[in-house]
């Protein structure tokens, strides 16, 4: 249903009627809001109004002009747009600059050669392609890096190479059945199924000398669809860039573990490089393109790869001989690893609230590219710039939020999250006071709306897409239920499913470091350019979102999840619907420990657990009632999150505290649910699981005892 | 365990020790012998001593030496040799001719052009394989015929290509949805998923003007594992050629449906070409390999193909541009459609089992080939040779069968089962007399071995397993078990799983149209090269039997499947596991019915069912009890099978008059239990399917009172 302008609501604001806006009707009620027709709804109104394609172009065009790798003076450049246009909208605006640490390509020669000695390739080529279908106007750029590997070491090795899948656990095992070794040789591994880093970790474990990672055509390449320029898919020579950093141990600045890499910092109070930094690899890693890996692979003899190691090159995969029909591999990488500058862009608008004017509400979105970054992550700055200008339009109609509301333009995401880690770790203060945080990275590769986010907040994005009319039509709301329904037509979806937030974006640091309940949107599409040269302006308007109108889209999502948060009478969580997930992850793993065999005790859990999901649907029904204390429930709402924080972190990797969310150890971008329970299990460590138990329950205990401190 | 020699069950017969025998003990009970381990089996272990992997290799030499295709002077050749040895081994041998049409290419053109003219390709290319990895000795033979479909007609096409995955209904259902219409347009299809006729079947219903179908490298190419001569997967030059004929409307002569063509039948009394013969195509079709393919297939613009029909060339695949943008494609076949003479070889040794002396056994194999046919079937006649080899020598040693023993070679199976076919329906009242028919076909590709029957036959076949060695250890049955425990690690498997008879082999006009009981058997591996000039000797000893050890084990399962059949007290079929499958199978189409939301009433077809496997249990007991009426109880076990036949056969195809099995009037080689009802149901046609019900049930009853006549 099309709102029409003048009928729906009666919102007194014809102004907003002015100015254009139509989409779908406001609802009269909100989570959060005790009277949401008649006080936020005409705010809402007007911010709706505000994002405009044409500018949201302008952006992205001006972002993504060069490329603006963390700490390059193009990278200040875009950093000092973002300030102007924070400032313009009437933010309070600082560029806040942090001394981390960054590897720089300086030389990077990867070349392999057949048994017999012949040279089977010289590369990395530069990324190139040919000039059908309008061809590549960016490519040529000469202030592109190298194709490499943040967290890379330098380093000279020559190996014999072995193909080793995705990398991941399941593969390096597989391999061993097989009896082949990576011991002292280089492995050849593609992109997909885990993080980059994660491949690195295992190779590395299992005494590797070198990681050489590509992109298969079967996952983002030609056999997914057409390759740029003629469609959106990764062409031969595309490279995706990356970080291989440990992430799972813990992210930011490898030198500053857990504490702020602020530019005074002294060198003395740093960890120095190849002295205990535990997150960085301590062998040579490079990307390539499948055109740089493809005369390897078909070199390669040994045994037949499994079936379904098979990718999309034309000949049959082999893991590689060994011997002398070995094929070698040398790499010559030579970085500059140094502490650089970064900048993040930080914009305020105060809080008028009484009491809780001084709690904050952060938003969020990555700045730096690998090369120009159009999608990945100037599509979301794009979306976030017009959220920001739409709030500035706000503030001159006299609107003032109820909370602090802090808008960051992170940098050094690529690297490691660095830009937002260090500023959590800068600020524990702020941290208390923080209620949510509201991330936004990839913005727009298309046109499917998604979301992750702990499932306190899921009402709250649902809600938002609601009032959010879609370029497709109907609501954002409507088209992300209908395409969820379209991947599978046989299950019919009310509501729109909700992931689980694992890593990978600046949510990181505020929820699984510091406990505050976060959020992620994004809009999606085929994208295979990801981390190369080619996401680039001229592949967003041919592929992403040619007129900008999910640009639009995103910037009034966004922008409502920052007013509907930051002006909330009571804070939209839902800790009944928290606690029914958590019950559900405890059966899960009950069922996994069950099949292994495994005897864990988990009445105590359960029983916290429950009690944790029936003090959440207690509260919820104060919250709704509407004669609730607002500062003491939204204080303890906030605390709630907190309070599932185990005090000394998860096994091994003290700095991930959360005891509900956190990245896989052996997956790093994927969530793994009640992570200390669940990979003791995997581990099959009864101690460990049953300890990790306790640790949950007393968790649960204490988030329990916050939400039930506000009365029944 | 292996068998000792002179250990394990004293038989007094030191005789086969001496030759060497050795594998499982024998056992003492086996099904359908009083006191198999006093009588029977002696002349197993005799038998078991005969097979000799020397011989069969010198069978498969001299039966592959040249292209033997039916009706060639070549294929005559065959059929000399195999009377020979059929003669020496003792049987009473004739070689039986028959006329028959067959399609001989004279000139076969296939050329492309892009949108703008210019010509993408001119083929068929011969097939060749360069000279690495030993190359290939029998490629450049002159007798090869150029790659062609049996059953196509000659033709001078040109059109508009559109790409359609595998030609499935489903897939031109797919077709339709996007919009894309195959009318007028030349098909190209990849082999799989379905028999290669009913492909052509589909796109003839629907407009086309032609169809190309090729073998794409991710079938049974380079994705599957390393090509040949490297591996044993089809190399790029490698075609697939094949019967398009609509087997499933009926096989055998096109010009003679439901009777004989015998040499001297008058050409008025045949079916004319293209005076109604319903199961020819009318529309050109012809193989390619995918060298030959690849041009095409890549030029081809239109809509990105759906993700599951992207194969393994090194491109997106697109379904194909129209009008302006379209790729061409030429097709002109000259086909030389003539009779030609054929030959069988009938090889009998009577029987001397009083009142069951003239009941016949009857076992076969085909011996054309569409080129070489190294596996296909020359494999299987090989092993058959050295299995009649045994026969012989029992029958040295003065053993005589019970009942009377046929061994067929049969001849234009590739054309679509013709020689098989051509012989029942000159035997009908043979056929009243033959209680089963024993196949084999592809004897051997590989290690592993798999049957296929009747459910009445599959203990038979499982027992005959467990006295056969394996060359991998233990028996074929143990192998066998662990085979499919292998594949699904999750699923014990105590009894390895029997597959139903669909279509593709002689036993076709046995069960499917005479109502035979029936087995099929053989060894399978990797087997990339199908139908193609690389099936040849070379292939053969490279990849899937260096040392014939598997020819020897397939014909020892083949000959003791004979001599049990051939002497067994009372006939070893248990129709108490025929029946539990026949209810299985009801409750599966009712629950698809359901689904569908088809209201049907199963009620007297689910009771006819469960009266069956009542009955088939009940005559189970008594043929186990030792003092029933064999000769009764074996015309009631043969009758049985008999009595399952529809009178009127399938809805618009008679010739296929079981009630049980068929092919699949949409998939060909595979089957579809309950026919009648389960294609009605997938039709959608409640009235169709209520009275193919009946049918079904009046079957049922029919059998079940052959089964109680004999006493409960």
């Amino acid at each position: 249903m099309r709102w029409v302008c003048g009928l729906g609501v009666g919102l007194g604001l014809a102004g907003s009627c002015l100015l254009g806006q139509s989409g779908p009707a406001l609802p009269a009620k909100v989570f959060g809001f005790r009277d949401f027709g008649a006080t936020e709804a005409r705010w809402d109104k007007a911010f709706l109004a505000v994002p405009d394609p044409a500018l949201a172009r302008e952006h992205l065009k001006r972002l993504t002009a060069a490329p603006h790798w963390a700490s390059s003076p193009e990278d200040y450049a875009t950093a000092l747009y973002v300030a102007d246009r924070f400032k313009a909208a009437g933010l309070e605006t600082t560029i806040v600059p942090y001394r981390v640490q960054l590897n720089r390509p300086v030389k990077i020669l990867v070349e392999a050669f057949a048994a017999d000695g012949a040279r089977l390739m010289t590369g990395p080529q530069a990324e190139h392609v040919d000039g059908t279908d309008g061809g590549d106007p960016y490519q040529n750029d000469k202030r592109i890096l190298p194709a490499f590997s943040g967290s890379s070491p330098s380093g000279d090795v020559t190996g014999t190479v072995v193909y080793a899948n995705y990398g991941t656990l399941a593969d390096f095992k597989r391999l061993q059945e097989m009896h082949v070794s990576v011991r002292d040789k280089i492995v050849l591994v593609r992109y997909g199924a885990n993080f980059r880093g994660v491949k690195v970790y295992l190779a590395q474990q299992r005494g590797a000398k070198g990681v050489l990672i590509y992109s298969d055509p079967a996952d983002d390449g030609f056999a997914r669809g057409d390759a740029y320029p003629k469609g959106p898919f990764r062409p031969e020579s595309g490279v995706q860039r990356g970080s291989v950093q440990f992430l799972p141990i813990f992210p930011g600045d490898p030198s500053t573990p857990g504490y702020a890499s602020v530019p005074e910092l002294p060198d003395a109070e740093r960890v120095a490089v190849g002295k205990g930094q535990v997150t960085q690899p301590s062998i040579p890693v490079n990307p390539l393109s499948w055109k740089d890996a493809e005369p390897i692979l078909e070199a390669m003899g040994g045994a037949s790869a499994p079936a379904n190691w098979q990718g999309g090159l034309p000949f049959n995969y082999h893991v590689g001989a060994s011997g002398r029909k070995a094929v070698k591999v040398h790499m010559r990488l030579v970085q500059d690893i140094a502490l650089r500058t970064i900048w993040d862009v930080i914009g305020k608008i105060p809080g008028v609230g009484g009491a809780e004017k001084d709690d904050l509400v952060v938003a969020g979105n990555h700045r730096d590219a690998w090369v120009f970054g159009a999608v990945d992550p100037s599509s979301g700055t794009a979306a976030m710039l017009e959220a920001v200008h739409g709030l500035g339009t706000l503030l001159q109609a006299g609107w003032r939020p109820k909370r602090t509301l802090v808008v960051a333009s992170w940098d050094a995401e690529e690297e490691g999250l660095i830009g937002s880690v260090e500023w959590v770790e800068q600020h524990p203060e702020l941290m208390k006071r923080t209620v949510a945080y509201l991330n936004t990275d990839v913005g727009v590769s298309g046109p499917s709306f998604s979301a992750s986010a702990v499932p306190s907040l899921k009402e709250f994005v649902s809600d938002v897409t609601k009032e959010v009319e879609s370029p497709a039509g109907g609501s954002v709301h409507e088209q992300w239920r209908l395409d969820q329904e379209r991947a599978h037509p046989k299950e019919p979806v009310s509501e729109p499913k909700i992931d689980a937030l694992g890593s990978g974006s600046d949510y990181t640091p505020f929820l699984q470091h510091a406990g505050v309940a976060a959020t992620d949107i994004g809009s999606n599409g085929p994208y295979g350019v990801y981390h190369s040269a080619f996401d680039n302006f001229n592949w967003f308007v041919k592929n992403a979102d040619p007129n900008f109108l999910y640009e639009q889209q995103q910037a009034r999502v966004f922008g409502l999840e920052m007013l509907h948060m930051a002006d909330a009478d009571v804070l939209p969580m839902d800790y009944g619907a928290y606690g029914a997930e958590v019950v559900g992850y405890l059966s899960e793993v009950r069922a996994k420990a069950e099949e292994k065999g495994l005897k864990l005790d988990f009445t105590k859990t359960q029983q916290a657990a429950m009690r944790f999901e029936a003090a959440g649907v207690a509260a919820r029904v104060r919250q709704d009632a509407g004669n609730v204390d607002a500062v003491r429930m939204n204080r303890a709402l906030k605390e709630t999150e907190v309070a599932l924080l185990l005090p000394n972190g998860l096994p091994g990797r003290g700095w991930y505290k959360h005891s509900v969310y956190s990245p896989g150890e052996y997956t790093g971008y994927q969530a793994v649910v009640i992570p200390g329970v669940n990979e003791a299990v995997t581990l099959g460590d009864r101690a460990r699981a049953q300890s990790q138990l306790q640790g949950l329950a007393d968790a649960l205990g204490r988030a329990s005892a916050v939400l039930e401190s506000v009365g029944r």
